[in-house]
């Protein structure tokens, strides 16, 4: 790509990832708006969580992916919002002291540290269900069809099969020696699938059929996978005050990572094949495309 | 009701009761099959809580309502399994260390007892997410329309404007006078509606819209009260080995509840009139409600 292309495509990513977050943010502020009796500190711990933070990939994934199909925008926010809903579910759980036992998260405190550890599960339990209210409302789409295979796909993505899964695949590793095939395994579960289905939701949307889908799922799952060596990278060797988390700690944990099996820049170079492979399956598309290129393009080129 | 006629009725509840508990432990034992990888011990631990035990109260309210409308009992069995999904992450999720620190459930060791916090996190987060899989199958309900109502309104009864909801009013009101409006708010949320859902569930497969569905949800939450009331009462002077867990655990924990309200001549009465007029609901119905009349029965002449 010229230079001039990648710049302005930046910039377009730039602004576009703005308002997705000022977007979310908004949304949650009126899905978790104070409820006015003794539940308010849960939908505070919400609130905290949800509101404010965070990059927002997954939806700006469905929104961009939601271009090629010239869906609605507002139609592809809420599903965002929905996938948005189980990411923070999962990273609020995951920070409980019983998992990675962590005190800071997108630079606040975590959730359990600032409200206690049963607000924490209630918090992501509330927060997953209302991934599904999101989802299964006919204001998200009108064709239950449609509605139904985002359910479907989701709870799939979330569950045993998906995060949930990969999270204790994670957890039965430690101290274990993964291999690169292992390790692949557990990030396509952890966070792969929510990355796919943040994709294939927007050709869920355009009612295309399973089969059909496979290619936006095919960049996901490339993307996906460059995403995690980036982190992998980041807490190699990244800014702890950048990340807005520790870094490190996959090292000092003895933990086996894609920079550890690999080293860093052979990492590295897997991270950018795994970019040209992401665009790759964007072929059948035209300009409409290129705001999930520039996505695929600028995963790796990032310091948090 | 005739002696004779209650008689009877007993009994057939009893071979329904028994039937459902033997078809959601297969279909359980089916769904939780081992995955064969490393996750093969949040398989387990999933298995250990939602096989051979509980009474199965909600998928018996489903297979008993959807007589009413005359729907595929193994449709109708789906259904309310996905509702004992839900019910079995929450009993997890209550029993961890942070929440009730519970060692005992349904007669044996809580899942945090048995295989550790971590996985009793993610066990639970995995069976809330299988239980939208499985509404959103079509296998489970031909008619899109109808899965995504029953999404749609099991995402509300579980999530913060439910049984979560209701958790955290549980524990914001630890140490707090509650009144009997509030302990009453607080049971609607925390197990009413996920009993409420359990009947209206039937009635979404009978495609009834919402305003239609009105007096199974009536009746659903008049014996939803009865059965709190009656668990009020196991707590306050039932035997610890019938009840499967600890009795007296309210009292001990300064707890107020519709026992310590009302006294327990006054609670008994109660828990009377609301079978009554979870009774005069189904007026419009024959003997096909008989099932669902014998449930409102048996809900309070029970020890455990």
């Amino acid at each position: 790509m010229p230079v001039e292309t990648v710049d302005r495509l930046g910039q377009e990513l730039d602004a576009e990832a703005r308002r997705v977050r000022a977007d979310v943010d908004s949304f949650f502020a009126k899905l978790l708006a104070p409820p006015g009796d003794t539940r308010e500190k849960l939908f505070e711990a919400m609130r905290h969580a949800a509101i404010g933070g965070g990059k927002r990939l997954r939806p700006l994934l469905t929104i961009a992916a939601s271009r090629l199909f010239a869906i609605d925008r507002n139609r592809a926010l809420r599903v965002g919002c929905a996938i948005e809903a189980i990411h923070v579910y999962s990273l609020i759980h995951d920070d409980l002291p019983c998992m990675d036992d962590a005190d800071l998260r997108r630079g606040k405190a975590t959730v359990h540290t600032a409200f206690g550890e049963a607000e924490a599960v209630l918090a992501g339990d509330s927060l997953h269900a209302l991934a599904f209210e999101i989802l299964a409302d006919p204001e998200t789409n009108s064709d239950p069809w449609v509605r139904c295979e985002l359910v479907l796909e989701l709870a799939r993505a979330a569950g045993p099969s998906g995060m949930a899964g990969g999270q204790m695949m994670d957890i039965a590793g430690e101290g274990a020696e993964l291999d690169l095939a292992a390790i692949t395994r557990l990030q396509q579960l952890k966070t792969g699938a929510l990355i796919e289905y943040a994709v294939e939701a927007a050709s869920i949307m355009a009612k295309l059929p399973p089969e059909a889908r496979r290619p936006y799922r095919g960049y996901a799952r490339n993307i996906g996978l460059a995403f995690q060596i980036a982190d992998d990278l980041i807490d190699h060797s990244g800014d702890a005050t950048a990340a807005g988390k520790p870094t490190g700690r996959d090292a000092s944990a003895g933990k086996a990572t894609f920079v550890s099996l690999l080293g860093e820049e052979r990492a590295r170079q897997q991270a950018g094949f795994l970019v040209t492979q992401a665009i790759e399956h964007l072929s059948g598309h035209a300009s409409e495309a290129d705001l999930l290129r520039a996505i695929a393009h600028f995963a790796i080129e990032r310091d948090h």
